[in-house]
C-alpha cells in the first residue's frame, strides 16, 4: 500500500512517500513544498496545489495521511495555514485519493507510543522504522513520513480490530 | 468590467456577480454554495471548488473580489473557513481571473461611508445600489455582492488617484 503523508503549510509543506507492504516499510520519496513569502497569496496556494497534484500523478498513492491543525492562540496564523491546508486536501480529493487526518496527539503515540514525544524521538524513530541512514531534513519533511507511518500503524490496528 | 464577489464560508458562502460599465451597475446573479455538515470534509472542499470554477466558467469575470476573514477568537472556526478559503482563492486562480481582498472595514467604507455601518445599512445599500427590488437574501449571497461594489468603488478610486 502507498501512502503519501503531508505536514501542511503555507511557507513550507513536507511530504513523505511510502510503501508498506506486508508489515514491512520502504521509504520512497520524502521533501517539501516551499514558497516564497514575496509571492503574492493566491499564487503562492497554486504552487502548493500543483505541486502536489503532479506528486499524486507520480505516485498514485492508495491514501493521502494529513496532520491536523492545531494551535491554540495565533488566529492569524490560524487562517493563514488553514487556507493553505484546504489546497492540500483539494489536491489529494481532485485526485481522487482518500484522504485521512490524524491530530500531533495520534502521530505521536502512532510512532513512539505515547502522546508526550519529543520532536527528536520521532524524527528518531522514523528513521529507524524506514531504515535511513540519517533523519530526514528538514523537519517538515520528516513531519510528512511520520503521518504517512502513522496511518499504516492504525491501517495494521484496524485490521486487528476486525478479527 | 465583470466583478465576482465572493465571502468565502464552508457550510455557506455567498456570491454576487455585477457588470460595472461607465460608472453603472447592473447585476446579473448572487446566490449561494451551500454544503452540508454531514457530507465529509474533504468532498465539501470540492463541491466548494467545482461550483465556483462553473461559475467562473460561466461569467468569466474580469476581477474576482473576496472578503478578507476576521476572527478575533474562535481558531477552530478561523482554520475551518480558512481551508475553505483557500479553495475559493485556488478556483480563481485556476481560473486566470485576478482577486483582490478588502477587509470587512473596507467593505463598509466602500459602500455606505463610514466603517461602523450596520450590516442592514450595508444590506440596504447594496439594494440601492443595484437597484433591486428587495434586499438579497440570504445575508451571504448580499456580502457577495457588497464585495463585488467595494471593487468597483475602489476601481474608481484607482482612476481619480491616476488623474
Amino acid at each position: 500500500m502507498l501512502i503519501f503523508g503531508m505536514d501542511p503549510g503555507l511557507a513550507i509543506s513536507g511530504y513523505g512517500v511510502i510503501d508498506y507492504v506486508g508489515n514491512k516499510f520502504k521509504m520512497l520519496e520524502y521533501g517539501t513544498v516551499e514558497t516564497e513569502s514575496d509571492i503574492d497569496f493566491p499564487t503562492r496556494l497554486k504552487i502548493i496545489y500543483d505541486s502536489y497534484i503532479k506528486l499524486f500523478e507520480k505516485y498514485k498513492p492508495d491514501a493521502v495521511s494529513i496532520e491536523e491543525l492545531f494551535f491554540n492562540k495565533n488566529v492569524k496564523t490560524a487562517i493563514s495555514v488553514g487556507q493553505a491546508r484546504g489546497v492540500h486536501i483539494l489536491a489529494a480529493v481532485n485526485s481522487q485519493i482518500p484522504i485521512y487526518e490524524y491530530t500531533p496527539l495520534q502521530i505521536k503515540q502512532g510512532i513512539v507510543g505515547y502522546g508526550r514525544a519529543q520532536k527528536r524521538q520521532i524524527q528518531e524513530m522514523v528513521k529507524i522504522i524506514l531504515k535511513l541512514d540519517k533523519i530526514p531534513k528538514p523537519d517538515d519533511a520528516a513531519d510528512g513520513l511520520a503521518v504517512a507511518i502513522c496511518h499504516a500503524h492504525s491501517l495494521k490496528y484496524a485490521k486487528n480490530f476486525k478479527l
